[in-house]
């Protein structure tokens, strides 16, 4: 997926700056962030979105909730608490079609959640 | 956890309008919901939230994800798109201690979400 922007950033050819990373996936600030804390993690293997079947990997998602506890415990934001946010399709605002899950805090969120 | 609303619910001692089921989750329409499409996804199991050791269970996101697919499908909604939300603690705005997932959809969501 050479033409895929996150499989660019998982395989290094474009910087991001990385938080955290396992060998699922990875963890890296998101460029234009709406929190004081705004970081993405995707998978490191191409999934278009979580609506694939290829997104139904529990061994996958262990990782991914695994890196957004480890980052929130490292980041000091448990007690005050975060927001993971997984977008999928024109409606639910996709903006790069390779699977991410938004992990944000630092601020109170208000609700509705966009 | 008799004093938990969302066990109360799979319990069956509160009413709810049921979506879909699985063995380990169940799936429930929000009572307030944001969005013409509002969805609620939790495990049968009590766990606080996305924040607790014992939501790193790769085979309960696998069973969630399912769900969400599922739905997604069942109600027409994967064409379109939609967004899954998950809160844990005041920042991320978590009204009930039960892992809950939010499936939101039928309208364009906004950026930032919250």
């Amino acid at each position: 997926m050479d033409s895929c922007l996150f499989c660019r950033i998982v395989a290094g050819t474009i910087p991001a700056t990385i938080v955290r990373e396992t060998p699922r996936a990875i963890a890296f600030r998101d460029v234009d962030p709406k929190a004081p804390t705004h970081i993405l993690i995707v998978p490191r293997d191409h999934i278009d979105s979580v609506d694939s079947p290829e997104a139904e990997d529990g061994a996958l998602w262990a990782d991914i909730i695994g890196l957004a506890r480890g980052i929130a415990r490292s980041l000091g934001l448990s007690d005050d608490g975060y927001r993971l946010v997984i977008n999928h399709g024109r409606d639910g605002g996709q903006s790069v079609a390779h699977l991410h899950v938004h992990v944000l805090a630092g601020r109170r969120l208000g609700w509705p959640p966009g």
